[in-house]
């Protein structure tokens, strides 16, 4: 018969939305068990998500930027792609940050297992590892179950790749010279974009007439336009099934009531991400793979006790608002339920790892005309003036400010262009604490850096 | 006899001082006269300074991410130099904002000169341009005449060059192999590094024992601890004469009472700026080529209708502080004096664009603690441990965060590393702000950034 | 034929709406022409309103305190009135704060004028002095003529008097013993509290259901129930004709279709403000006597360079607001119309001098709801849980808070109870700042005082 | 042999600093026990302090009112003083308030004693109750155990009574003709204002030259100087005897160098306070009444998991702090010593319920002239210009504002006048939030309060 034990807080799940929360809850004095099948920190972030992916697309970046040496008064050829090479450069990055992870948790005195855990009830999880089983009895528990790639039902979906496939360690999918990408979401461009940039002639085939739902419209917009010029784009198109023969793939898809056919060495599925529920969480009533209701202090509306941070939840499915929402719910499990923190949804940016780069934070343009009828302001810093855009060579882009009517706090801010991932950072502050435009307006950002644009779009309201 | 104007507002200088207030005060009503030598907006900046130095900064960058093809699995060989196009690449930035400034100017009713304003006395300048002169009468007056370059008083000199004559337009000192660098300041090190980078092997001669005074100690050393890889650094060297034979320069200098001899193909003087004083302004009862003593409304101490912003009050020589400081004057100059606007000088960050690059806001370790007694906290984050710098193959660098002790607010931030000059704009909202670590950690800067590190360090004084 | 003057800024008004930017304008350098037809600055407020009706109110609260000395354990005899002696007091007041004025006037160089100011045209305005008329060009105009009180169109509406004839200097209208109040807007309430403190038997007749329309719906009904204990009030009372039979008045009302008729000395019109438009606004095409549309920057919507700031634009019918908004709009003025600053109109408290007292910011339950759906937090600290409430016995009343459900940012805050018009001032500072929960509760205000009740409420939702 | 229990969080104290600790960390889901001699909430604030003596205040200003009728045009005469009726008034608001915290007891799971709490080691207290005693192991102990008046040592000492004998339940110190009070701290003149109000002639022996040690020196001037009209000050004044003969006491003191005697019917000890320490405070090696050294976390600087929040630290001796005080503990507590909260002493409130009343907050001009040289800006507020004062006919008084020179931050606010008290509220968020002069500045406090007096000094700046 299995065993049995009692923690104060058991937590199923040790990425962004598990691990913070284990750390400050140990150093609380709170007894911590945390299990995870990957068996370190880090979650599908580390193991196939932002850090593999944002290493193979550094050394696209710097492949693509060889292609301006002239632009620069330099001259030289574009350097030539090492597959495996590139390969080796992401496992390293992963395994360096798994070295540093492992130190983390010998350092705490949160039980650690790896392996599967499974809701029994509300107050008892089995805990099932490589070689033996248990049960466990929590205070709290907290479900950071995460999230992972979402196929279609469709035929063939099997013969398509993942994220996963492709970043996790080890990774062996051949360098694919034309890869279909099913789904124009951000993983699905961010895919095409450094493929294109390593040689690649991708072909993104999206069911909606927009790129990544939910973006503010204009940047949706933007983002096509200039994703077109570097790789071919299939909007409306229906994906209907997936053939193999052979070594190569066949996409067959509806568009505009004709049936498509198209061939490629690599067929990539990112059709978006699911929530990963937690085995057994039907004994909560709760249906499988599907977003756990919380509230903003994390808490399950239903169990007060069971914290659901990160992906599971659904509400914003991104590595560092999992980290929020984690400290989030450690915070209030240390205060009994009482709430002592609560997540600021809208303050959490985004950053889309694209060239060009996509980030907002805040209330897209629709949302905000949605909120606040027309009395909404909105300014546009155009790259076009930017003098570090002009020196880059990089000068399409814009940072777009949306301001309520009223009082011009800043309810949203959108870029696309280089840089957009670190220019967010300030403005998610600002959204974060309410800023307005005079707020904005009276710094001074250093010169001639593009986070000037923010204090000249800012002065127009604020002049 | 010269004809006699009168004018509401009166501008010397056009640049980063000076403009920002024409626009504001000619929208506002104002009848406003501007002269500057340039005969185009931007000042020092746009003409031989921040703008042009850091295109050729970015050319040198490029160059220098060739050398780590290998590191991201790419290979290829190192682009060569062409000193000529990078120069015409440059220009051409210049050229470009020059003719949006150009719009500018023609889209207001700003009355612009190209020629020099002369103080006559506290309510007249005489106004010379290439074919005329006249007197200007006004009700206020703006003296933004900015800096440039200072020499040192030794024998040969004038042999040297400055930053204006590196980076003016079409400017032709020629590419050199060996430079000698006189002075350890900001301009001298982003110049050594941004030469090494294209291939040249420059030594600095500095003076003191640490590099850019007034930098908190600890990124002072950083930085020469860094820079010492690349390029010869001389402390405690105290230039003595410059000769020229042929085309071959040699410096003297004395260094632990020892005298030495270098020699080089060219010698470049960056021993700091100095504030250029309007012509006329001992009739003011001011020195020449001294700061302009300021409140922080911008007013003149004795002459509460005269404004000084920018580098001519020497507080804060920066052309984004300048714009700043020319946006409180000309709020001030609309309130008849009242003080509308105030420049909070401690919030102004600034970057310097070496390798590794630095930025800060705030008061320095050695400030706060002057201050608080020591009663601060200081708190590092370490590039070694973050996700980009390591995908980037950048790890050695820091964010290092001051807070008061008590409360927690920050009262500085000093960054060395990565993306320096881009990481500081999220700080200097903060410190402007007098935000606490609560704030900032409780904010989701995007994964996988450096800017996460910033909530990371924050999250150590409030978990 | 009349003389014709330019100046910069003409202002129409010295009330609340006007004088503060007469002022601020006058130190700006501005010529500015200020005509009102009281001939000192104060508009209606001290003339008439809420100066001359507290000193009345306080006068009746140090009588209505003596009735509770046994409470105190104190004994003695209620005082006696002596109206005359009263209104001696009241004109004491405003006599005083009419010199400060008047020097206030003579240290400026504001030119200033007791009579019409008559509007021509957009750039005109014809002056109407007692002795004299001409016109004057203006570059911007201030209009501030401010409200003056409604008139019922019913038969014998002349035969009641308004809180004008009350208020006003050297006012004769004798105490009533039975007043009929016409109205229960917060001048009808006021007027019947402080009369009935005084020894009145005061009789409300109000046309809604409810007293002061917008309120809190929980604060109106409180209100409501609170002062009935001490004065008849009627709702759905639709008063028909007042006639007048020797010193007897008789008022005629239609209630749940009955027709009914009391007997009164005196019959008080309260049944509102309405806005005093200039003489000739019609040339700018706006109607009489109805409010003028203005922007947040105080300007008219079709006449940028013309201000409407305090009652006469009918946004927030507050003197404390008119101040406000006068100081806005002559940043405005000071700046061209470039919009130097705003009015946050829901950060303006407002007060109403009953017993119990009420004053409130921002948004009602009401209006929270409307623009929040659900996610609103309410909370109430009542009175009876206060130690200085206890301490005064006066244990009936109630803060409440309104927070948005999501952030706990304050929306709202309406007090009823003793002290409720000092209370308003931190929560009004709140609103304004956009503070949560937490930032009320992490601040302690001084005990035994009502104000740490403000606390305590903060800390239910941030513990 | 004693008994002996482990608790999670033991509390010796249940005042201002012991019992919302408790309840937080009741409903955290901690074990809490906490002990006190009273047996019930309140501590000396409820026992004998600020309650008791505001209701007995309370009833001095009623009385003080009625002097004052004919100002407001009413007639009639001062109430006479019954004083056991007061001390029954006194008793009743004391007997609710206990009545109302017995209640929260009972719907907490604290384990609540009447007893001493007494000190064996870093881990262990004993708890001796009226006829029990047991040991008590803890994880966090918080050592709440206030302070208590302080007695002179000199003969006959004894001979007076403090506060704690005039305010406890069901006092019976007869009311005094001209009693001698020894001390002018805020205990002391607050008794002396409040006895003169009700027709006593006290004498004040203050040793120093100033009332109210630590005040800003302009308040404790203006005090002096109001004061003085009412109540007989002996400044410099050492007392260095008591004697009783009959119902006659006589207190001897020196004063410049001449020897005094005078004569009572009541000799007041009001020297201050001093810390309380639990019995075994020796076990910690901290000497007997004398402050607890803690951190703004609360933390004894030795001993981080024991807590010492209230008077018993001597950092800020206020019921009010106490509270904060202990909400902090709390905090830390559940997050296991981790920072969640910080007091932040600087933004505490004071109140002297003196007539005139002082209240302040920050910095008094003296600090702030040490912290910031005299870069400062002080602006003062006369009630002589403010309608509500001159309404009330109370036109002697000042808010005096502080702020630093360069950014003009709030740094201090000091108020003598009638409802200082009330009107430090919106003062206190603002130091707290450090706001600036432009954020007093541009809210509008309801008019005509005195708050209004804010608004307009905050102008003086922020114009």
């Amino acid at each position: 018969m299995a065993s049995e034990i009692s923690v104060d807080v058991a937590i199923i799940g040790a990425g962004g939305g598990g691990y913070p929360a284990a750390f400050f809850l140990d150093k609380s004095g709170f007894q911590v068990l945390m299990i995870d099948p990957i068996g370190n920190l880090g979650g599908n972030c580390l193991a196939e998500g932002c850090v593999p992916s944002k290493a193979v697309r550094e050394a696209s970046l710097v492949r693509a930027q060889a292609k301006k040496y002239s632009f620069f008064g330099l001259s030289g050829s574009v350097p030539s792609v090492d597959w495996k090479a590139i390969l080796t450069y992401k496992d390293n990055v992963q395994t360096t940050r798994y070295t540093l992870h492992r130190e983390e948790i010998n350092n705490s005195s949160i039980k650690f297992y790896k392996g599967i855990g499974k809701i029994v009830d509300e107050r008892k999880i089995e805990m099932i590892t490589d070689n033996d089983h248990f049960y466990v009895f929590f205070k709290y528990l907290i479900i950071a179950t995460g999230s992972c790639p979402k196929y279609l039902s469709i035929p063939g979906s099997h013969l398509a790749v993942s994220s996963h496939d492709l970043f996790k360690l080890s990774a062996s999918v051949p360098f694919p010279s034309n890869p279909i990408i099913i789904g124009g979401g951000y993983i699905g461009i961010e895919l095409a974009s450094m493929l294109e940039n390593l040689g690649a002639k991708p072909v993104i085939l999206e069911f909606t007439d927009n790129l990544v739902s939910g973006l503010d419209r204009e940047l949706s917009l933007f983002l096509a336009h200039r994703l077109k010029t570097r790789v071919q784009i299939e909007f409306g198109a229906k994906v209907e099934c997936i053939k193999k023969e052979k070594e190569k793939f066949e996409v067959n898809y509806l568009k505009n009531n004709q049936h498509y056919s198209i061939e490629s060495d690599l067929v990539i599925m990112a059709v978006g991400r699911e929530c990963v529920s937690p085995e057994g969480i039907e004994k909560l009533g709760y249906a499988t793979a599907k977003p756990l209701p919380v509230t903003n202090t994390l808490q399950l509306f239903d169990f007060p006790h069971i914290y659901a941070p990160g992906d599971v939840n659904g509400k914003s499915m991104l590595f560092h608002s999992a980290v929020l929402q984690s400290r989030v719910a450690a915070h209030n499990i240390a205060a009994g339920g009482q709430p002592l923190s609560r997540m600021d949804w809208k303050s959490v940016p985004y950053a889309v790892f694209t060239e060009p780069e996509i980030a907002g934070v805040g209330l897209t343009e629709e949302e905000a005309l949605h909120l606040y009828g027309h009395n909404i302001e909105v300014v546009k810093y155009d790259y076009a003036v930017d003098s570090r855009a002009e020196i880059l060579g990089e000068t399409e882009g814009f940072i777009k400010l949306i301001f309520d009517g009223e009082n011009k706090r800043l309810l949203g801010a959108h870029i696309a262009g280089i840089e957009a991932s670190q220019l967010i950072a300030p403005l998610a502050l600002a959204v974060r604490q309410r800023l307005d435009a005079e707020a904005l307006a009276h710094v001074a950002f250093p010169h001639p850096m593009i986070s000037e644009g923010i204090n000249k779009a800012a002065r127009t309201f604020s002049p």
